[in-house]
């Protein structure tokens, strides 16, 4: 069996999305990329993210989404992950779940607001959704076109999945994505604490205003930017 | 003692409904039926279902409401059981919780709109809700009451049991089924996943509305539907 | 030292009151009564519930609230707890916490209406909340009155306490009681679930109302009244 | 390695807010000063507070901000706990978290009513909120701004930093101290449950109204005033 390390990374996100509460019952997959091998690795279909063991991840082909090695069929929205992996190139890591609350503000069809700096250490503005899907679309190839509507959005709109790593599939749930597996689960905790806290936030002033794009640019460049001075990449004093 | 298979399975599940979080208290119930034996087995009452042992399951008569077998009283929603047993042959097992976000839609009396995917992945359609129980109903026999009228909500709306596991009874709370006691279990995680997200989904868009029935069908067809492709009862690449 | 077994009890039961989540901080405290030795024991103000142990109890004579034995200050609200026990003579056990979905409620100065069978099989007919408290009485002798104002409540209102079990005090928060402190302590989770499902029920419906009395007595007489039929208490086949 | 023991408290301070689930991700810190020496202990940047050891504690001149030891990145809000210790001489300890109650006031902008006792326990009236940071203030100096304008709050308004032991920053989170790390670290934890109360609050009674003024310095004082009688620091039968 081939590809083991990659299908450990895998299984190990599929149990961390289920550890940090953002999935219940089967709702959930992560996947991963290995673009040089011209494939990804991802979750079976229908089996508990808690559980999974690395045998268990399946292969699947970049080209034409077919299985290359695995005994059980993969996710339901393998199409979707295909498609984001071929649509933007940045990314080697991509998550999905029906996380409460931001598949609350999915089933509302409404972005989420950048209310605070919780939310701008993340995005570079609001969290986006996408237009809901037409009939054509659901009934023909359908979680392909989950993946097309989400390349739409940040095609249509000039985003930069990298600054906005994470969408809203309008009437769905979240998919989020990052550099690896890890940092899409990152984002996809990310994606519900901010979902969380606009959701309490109207709570509290439904008239409530987007912060600032000053304080938006300051919070997102100081964990991102070219001169980023958060966490430890940057050696202490200077 | 005989039916150990059916007690140990009924207890576990009954430990499962307080393990997800379903149960306060002494406040839920999960029953089993073997239709070959004419008989059902099913938490005794007052009893915590998180430290429930086979032994302590009841076995009662789907001929008449009777204990069969045990030596503990068995929960006093026992008719209302017995009736959904009766009344919706498709179904091996009953679940019945007050878990709080579909307590509180049965306490509004209101159904909850199928606002998303992850309910359409459970119910073809919203989630019904009873109408309110009159004095003689409540002052006669209460719980078997309980049962006819779940039953006439179904038969008077032309709802398929299996394609709505489940029902809120309007001031009380949720019952929900399925072909065993496990998928009963399953469905009631479900109902109140749901209720919780559609409660969000209102308190960030009040004027929220239901999805369209193309999504509502694609999304319950391909778990339930006669060429279902999630999970693993399908071999990968067909 | 003597009254040990009351002092496990009550030691267990502040435990208890932690472990059920009702509790941050120090922020709540269980006492129980021994009526014939003419005392009570309570937990020591300051000590975080969750480590109690019996040593640290601190009992309390019931003529004239002074320390009868324990090296520790009983709790602050120690007044209020004496005042109850001489006000109804039926109840054993007392609990006072800041569970935060009741407090919400005596924050609002509202009682909880009976929403649902949840309540009903607790409480006959709403929680009642206490007038807020006058000038005089919160300079005085603060804790003694606010045990005054909850006797004021039930006797003004021809309550029975053992029909309300418990209580909020305007801006403060609930206290609860029963025949023991395991009672009081079961009744304090369910108030915290109760005031739960109304604050979620106003959520979903504005002007829900609350049930029918026929519901409220069936329900609160099948658990409480002369011919209960809930628990273990009446043989099976009865 | 010096300041051992300071480390050792600064970084169980710092695992407290992680397992008091004030933190998720990486957003939050605590520190601990040493005016005597000169310096005060802080998390490291980007580093999980749940697995923080006193290795990876770094410290930080009081003087001028410099770190005095310890090989990684002091956390990026170095500076707001800095000019915090500067501009109130009575604290020993600085917690900031995104705590998800209390951040969702921040992003409202609105200080926390002071709705009930669980409150005034803790501050003597609302919560107050820092004005929003202009655009010169983010684009230069951001997080001494961020000291700067919590000071600016409490002595433009005349308030005791004791006697409110926390701040919300607008669109940001709350910062709180005491008089050591675990004070404030106990505050933290009661500015999120006062939060939360408070939120639920409004959402019961939209038009609540703050406390009387008379019962606000009763429940502050029998706690923090001179002559408070909660807690064992007065011996029992005064």
């Amino acid at each position: 069996m081939e590809h083991n390390e990659l299908r450990g990374r895998v299984a190990a996100a599929n149990r961390q999305i289920a550890s940090a509460g953002l999935v219940e019952l089967s709702f959930g997959n992560v996947s991963g990329v290995d673009r040089a091998a011209g494939l990804f690795a991802i979750k079976p279909s229908g089996v508990a993210c808690s559980e999974l063991v690395p045998d268990q991840v399946v292969l699947v082909s970049l080209d034409d989404g077919r299985v290359v090695e695995g005994e059980l069929r993969p996710s339901s929205d393998t199409p979707t992950h295909l498609h984001l992996y071929r649509s933007f190139d940045e990314i080697g890591g991509v998550v999905h779940t029906h996380s409460p609350f931001a598949t609350s503000w999915a089933q509302a069809r409404r972005p989420i607001p950048c209310f605070g700096t919780t939310h701008a250490d993340h995005f570079h503005g609001e969290v986006p959704v996408t237009r809901p899907l037409r009939a054509d679309e659901v009934g023909g190839d359908y979680e392909m076109s989950t993946g097309e509507v989400i390349a739409e959005t940040f095609l249509g709109n000039g985003l930069d999945p990298l600054h906005h790593p994470g969408v809203l599939v309008a009437s769905h749930g979240p998919f989020t994505w990052g550099a690896d597996p890890d940092e899409a689960v990152m984002n996809a905790v990310a994606v519900e604490v901010i979902a969380r806290m606009a959701y309490q936030t109207l709570g509290i002033s439904g008239d409530a205003s987007p912060i600032e794009p000053f304080l938006l640019d300051r919070h997102f460049q100081r964990k991102h930017g070219p001169n980023a001075y958060y966490g430890q990449s940057v050696p202490p004093g200077t």
